[in-house]
Order: C-alpha cells, then structure tokens, then sequence
C-alpha cells in the first residue's frame, strides 16, 4: 500500500505512557458513578496505579435525570467528563469502553475494546431498570436510568404534544395526551410531579390553541402508598401534595403488559396511552450476572461484611450493584451507600496493602429526600422530618452544592431561578434527528 | 374493545381550534431557518392565517454550529424553541413534520404528518450538503448543517481521543488523531480552526499521558487559495493565521474518494485519517428536487426578480433554496440573503393581497465575516477590511446580538468568556449511546 504520508513517529507503547506508575499494584474500578468516582479519587492518594472505566466520558447526578426529562435543566448541567474531575491524579487513568465480564480466576476485566489485568478490582456499575419479566413493557416503556435515556422521555413527551397537534381524531389525541409512570419510588413521584407543572405552567404558552386540560398524568403504583421508604406522615404528605397538583395517582394497581393501544392492567383495566415511563423497580447492572459469583436479591452480587467477593478478597463491590447487608437486609441503592462503600473498599485495600486487618462497612444514613415539584418536598433526616416549602429548600440547598463542578453550579442555580421566577423552562428542543420524538404507533389504527 | 377510562369529552375538530382566523387567507412557511423565521414572524402582523413548517421544533442559529462540533458551546446556546419565538402572534401557527413535496397545481403542501391547502407559499426549507457525486464520500464524511450532526462530529472527535488512547499501534493511532476538513470557505476555516484550539489547548489537560503533538488538523482545498469571497488581502491573512495555528492547510488538493483506508485526493496520494469532515459545497434542501419548478445552479430554485416562481405568483421562495440573481449571478447562501428574502417576499404578499404591483429585490450586501480560532477573524464591511483581534471583537458582538434569547445571550456570553479566560471549554460529553461516538473500523485491519 502507497503511504503518501509522513510515516508515524516511532514510539514507546502507548499503554505504558499513560502508566506513569507500572510497578506499583494495578487497581481497576468499574464505572463512573457516585461509588467508582468515588473510589478512584481516593485510590488516587494510594500507592497503586488505577484504571477507571465506564462506557460514558462523563458522570451523571443522577437524582436530577428526571429534571432532563422534563426539560428544566440540560444534559451537561448534570453530567460531568470525567477527564477533567481526576485530572490532578497522576496515578489515574481513565478509559471509556463498556465491560462485558470479569474472569476472577485470571485477574482480568474483559471489555469492548480490550482486556486489561488487575491486582485489586472496584466493582461500582451501578443499576438498570428492572421489570420483573414483563416484557412487553420493557420493550415499550422509557427508562430514566441514564442522560440518554432522559433525553429519549423529554423527546417523547414534546413530541406526543407536536403530534397531538396535527391530531383531529380525539381518542388518538387522547393517548398522546395520556402520561402513564409505573412506580411511586422517589424517581416515579419526582418526574410525576414535575412533568404535571411542565404540562400545567409551560407546554399552554407554547401550544395557545390546543386544550391542555385532557393531558393526563397517570402515577400507578402496585402497594398501597408512595415513598415506601418513608415515614408514614411523610407518605401521606406526598401523596396529598402530588395529587393536588393534578397527578392522578392510583394506589393498589399493579401492571400486567403494553401494547400499541394501551397499557393493561392486573385483575383488568386498561389506559391508552402513547406514553409509559418505568419507574417501578431496579436491580444491579448487567455485569454483575456476567460474573461467576453468587447474588442477592435483585441480582445484586453478595460480599463480605468488608465488601469482597466471597473467596476474592482482591475484589470489591459497592453501591447499587452489591448488596451489602445491615441487619439482614439489603442497603437501598442510594448515592449515599455507594459513596460510604467506596470509601470502605478502598481503605480496605489500603489496608490489605500494608497487612492490616480489614474493617467491616458501617453505612451512616445521613437521611432522605424527595421532591414533588415546585416547592414542595419532603425530607427525612435522622429524627426530623420536614415537608412541603421547607422541605424543598433543603432539597435545593443540598443538591446545587453536591452538583460536581463549579459552572455547573452557576448554571444550575440560574436555570432554576429562571424556572421559578418565570414559570418557564429554560428551553425544550426535541435533539436526535427527525425521527427521535416520533410517539408509537397511535392507538385504534382502524376505527 | 373494552375502554375501562372515561370517554375523552367530545371537542370541534383540533386544526380548526389552532387556527383564529380561518377566514382569512393561509401562508403555509416551509422552514425554520433565517428566512422562514423572519417570513413567518412578518406575516403575523398581516391580515392572514399563517402554518410555519419545520421538520425540528427549534430554530438553529447555523453560523455558530461548528463552537457545537468542537465543543465550546452546547446545543441549547445556539438553538431556541419556535414555539416561543412566535408565542404572541395569534395568528401564527407552527407544526413540526417534514415536508415532502408541493403540488403546485392544488396549492398543497404534502408532509411527513398530512396534506395542507395554502393559497400563498413561501419556501424556505435551506440547504444541504453538497458531495458532488462523489458517493463514498457522502456515505463516510461527516457534515456540519445541524445539530444532530455537529453532535455527532463532536461525539466522533472525542471519541477518537478516547479511542486512541486504548491503541497501543502507531499506525492507527495516527489515523485515530487526523481530522481533515475538506473545504476552505468559512465553514472549514472557523471548524479547523476551532479544533485546533481545542486539541492544543484543551484535550492536554484531558489526556495528560497523550502525545498530542501526532493529532494533525488537515484542511485541503481545491482552488489556490481561502475564503473565496473575501478581498485577497483577508483571504490572505486567514490563510497565515490558519497556518500559524497549525492547521496544515493543503491548497490546489482536491479529493477523489473515501475507504475505511483513507481518503484519497485527486491525483494521487492519500491521508489515513478516521475522520473526514466535508464542508467543501451546499446545494439546496431536497425538497427543490421534489417540486415541479425549473432549477438553477446547486439545485436552488429558479425565482422572478418580485422571488416569485415563474407561472405561480402565489409561490416564493428565499434564501438558500432559491436562486434569486443580481447581476447575473446567484446571490450567496447566507442568513442575510435569507432574512432580506423574508422581508421582500411578506412585502410582496401584502402588496398582492391589496391589490399592489410587487416590487424586485434588492439585496444590500451588509457584509461578510469568519473567524480563525481565538483572537482572529477577517470582516469585510463595505468598504472597511479588518483582520487579527479587532476583527474578532466585531465578530464576537455582532453574534451575541444576533442570537435568539436574551437567556441564550447570556448562557453564550459566560461560556465565552469561560473560555476565553481559562482556556477550557465547558463540558465534553459524548452523548447518543455507547457507540455513538466509535470511530469508524480502524485503517490497516490486517498487517
């Protein structure tokens, strides 16, 4: 083959600049969220040279995703590149690639672009939505695991109100119109909440001619309250609040399948709907069933007291993808565990480095909170229990400073400010090509 | 089929509801741009009923599409909503639905989403790229005319980095960090430029253990020289500046064709490179071709001097699409010809409307500017010819002025000055997927 270019310069291997430290123990941390971030930062001050991998470049806040799918913040007002975040860590790398497996026997993690060894192994790729084996739902419902997954809903949602526009067939406009969330966890009743106010305060300037009012926002939910992790007083709280905002929330409802007409319902029932996000439960990654190792509940990978594998004690798990137990019972899978279990794991192979004995996680609940929507929120921290205007503060206190990044902080902070002195949303553009926000097939094809 | 929900209330027919005066005569507005923005917006003060059609819900400010591609400005800074553009004028209405085709003869818009009647018409549906027939590299070049696209050449530059990062073989790594721009008018040189600044002055902080030094930014150019429509003196010192940046700018070369391999110039002579990013020609939208009306050069519709198309008065067309002449000649593809198009023609419909003779357009040249990166630019102003900082300040203001939004102002204006000052941009996210940003198969599969 002809080469009309200056040949490449001759050079080392590459793999072995971007390892300034190659003698010292290889420690790889799996996944860039809350617990892996964390855990390479820390291992950043120890003596082993780490690889960080995640098939994103960036982290996502993930307590905000349901703000992206409604339009009130920006895909890179909650994610950050990771290159920037460790970029004062000499002794860390970072690498997108997606990872297929783990072959604990041989020490190495198998990847999309690559296999690459280790003396010590952070398992931290978080969760996906699981749906319990309905799947016909899972092949019909939106997820609001990821940024990308957000913005798939925000899509959908401004697309169903563009096509209810051109839409003269009432019940097809109907459906369009209709907004089922499967699930009253804090993600069903947070994106519940503010896809209502988006319907209620905003979508009416833009669409001045159409009759909002047959929106609906449909809250399903299979037990007989929101919230299940909190206070009874709390719950009910929530429950009120959100249905005064004009959630329709039902309670005692379980969901059986999905088609292309409607979402049908246990014991019979159905909602047409050309709209049906899954908040209904999670369970670890992928990855976690990929590797030979034992599993929990929601196929989250069993540990020790000390977060290692059961006979690997040169591998770690943590946050939503193990399950770590406190009196019998698994953690929640909340930011806070994955951050504390981070800070464990790797103490813990600070320890194990030097031939210390290993610490058993102790997980502090530093409390928890949830919104439903503008000005309304409630909160639950050790014994004080906050709701409504109060409650909200707090929630916006504690989530603009925990937001990585300076900027982001600033435009977080303007945005929101914006949105609530205004009433408006900062901007709502339906991304991804022509085809992107195309709702499914309507429902009632043939009269 | 059983309907467990409440019977939708019966309503009139929705498009009548959306439309206040359906008495009076209907413009249907094909396109969002420039011109059909600044039509639609003038029309809204006349005595009809006005459709705006475009195949996305934002407006998209395109001079600023390549700080998207390289990362210094996020969507949202340089796209605004329609809705809210036209949110006071009555008797504006706006869908999204891509617009097939016109027949003439029924005065009849046919869409993505359904058939609409018009009795006047303005087409203003813009541009396209322009390959020139030469199919392999449509089919592997990536271009720059929206936002889905300057998101994708965005995702695919830094997943190259990332992807270069993991090769340890020199060759391929080579081919991973070339970028070549084919096209040296104002779209090639503000890109290449931008990226140049971005891989000397931004990714080394990202990539500590790269040598960045191989990443090459090739610009190649078939005539002898830049910016074709600039004096000599300008296109002359973008030309220095460019090379002093250290774009390697490639004058007479033209290109032949486009493998997984490389991309191989008329003449002999190749470039492995992953990433070929064509700004060499635009024609006019697709929807020229599919319209039964003579064509002039580039595709763009041929148009009485009133803008009219010949035999049907009640059809204009403007700006990139159409083909309107001075002196003989096409008068260029920019915004200003767009929006002193949009003026014309809402004038010359007014005019028909009560009775008036239509007046020719006249295009006033208010002139032409590009920028080379950080601190230059050449504008050329009347008579008034400036180059280096100064250039880059009137540059830099008359943009801000001229975006849509006062919130998108600011947002641009602390990105900007973000930049300018700290020499970062904001966020680099590679957003779509886990492959949305895969480079495409490596050069030099086998040995």
């Amino acid at each position: 083959m002809v080469d009309s270019e200056a040949a490449p310069p001759e050079q080392p291997a590459h793999m072995a600049a971007q390892v300034p430290h190659a003698d010292l123990p290889h420690v790889i941390v799996v996944g860039a969220g809350f617990g892996g971030l964390a855990a390479a930062r820390r291992l950043g001050r120890l003596p082993v040279q780490v690889t960080l991998i995640d098939r994103h470049n960036y982290h996502t806040f993930t307590p905000l995703l349901y703000q992206v799918a409604t339009a009130g913040l920006e895909p890179e007002e909650i994610a950050h590149p990771v290159r920037p975040i460790l970029r004062d860590l000499r002794n860390v790398r970072f690498r997108v690639a997606e990872v297929s497996s783990v072959d604990l026997a041989a020490r190495r993690v198998l990847t999309s672009d690559g296999e690459l060894d280790y003396e010590y192994l952070v398992l931290a790729a978080g969760s996906a939505s699981n749906f319990f084996g309905l799947h016909s739902i899972e092949a019909g419902a939106l997820g609001l695991k990821d940024v990308d997954q957000a913005l798939t809903v925000r899509n959908r949602i401004l697309g169903c109100f563009e096509a209810a526009a051109w839409e003269a067939d009432a019940t097809r406009r109907h459906a369009l119109l209709t907004f089922v969330v499967v699930g009253g966890g804090p993600t069903g009743v947070e994106f519940a909440g503010a896809l209502r106010e988006l319907i209620d305060h905003v979508l009416p300037h833009d669409f001045p001619g159409m009759d909002l009012s047959e929106s609906r926002v449909i809250l399903v939910e299979a037990t007989d309250g929101l919230l299940a992790p909190f206070a009874p007083r709390l719950r009910n709280s929530a429950l009120q609040t959100l249905r005064a905002k004009g959630v329709d929330v039902r309670l005692n409802t379980a969901v059986d399948r999905l088609d292309g007409e409607a979402l049908y319902l246990k014991g019979g029932g159905q909602i047409e709907a050309a709209t049906v996000m899954w908040a209904a439960g999670v369970r670890a990654a992928d990855l976690a069933q990929a590797i030979a190792a034992p599993r929990g509940r929601s196929g989250r990978l069993l540990v020790e007291p000390t977060l290692q594998l059961p006979g690997h004690p040169e591998v770690f798990a943590i946050g939503d993808m193990a399950g770590a137990e406190e009196n019998g019972a698994q953690l929640p899978m909340l930011a806070q565990v994955a951050l504390q279990g981070a800070e464990c794991a790797v103490a813990n192979i600070a320890r194990s480095l030097s031939g210390q004995p290993l610490l058993p996680f102790r997980y502090r609940n530093k409390g928890i909170m949830a919104t439903i929507g503008r000005n309304a929120a409630v909160a639950q921290i050790g014994p004080f229990k906050f709701t409504g205007f109060l409650a909200w503060l707090i929630w916006l206190g504690l989530h603009i400073v925990t937001l990585i990044g300076f900027r982001n902080r600033v435009f977080v902070l303007i945005n929101w400010m914006w949105n609530y002195f205004s009433y408006d949303r900062a901007v709502r553009l339906i991304l991804g090509g022509a085809n992107a926000a195309d709702p499914p097939a309507p429902p009632h094809e043939s009269p």
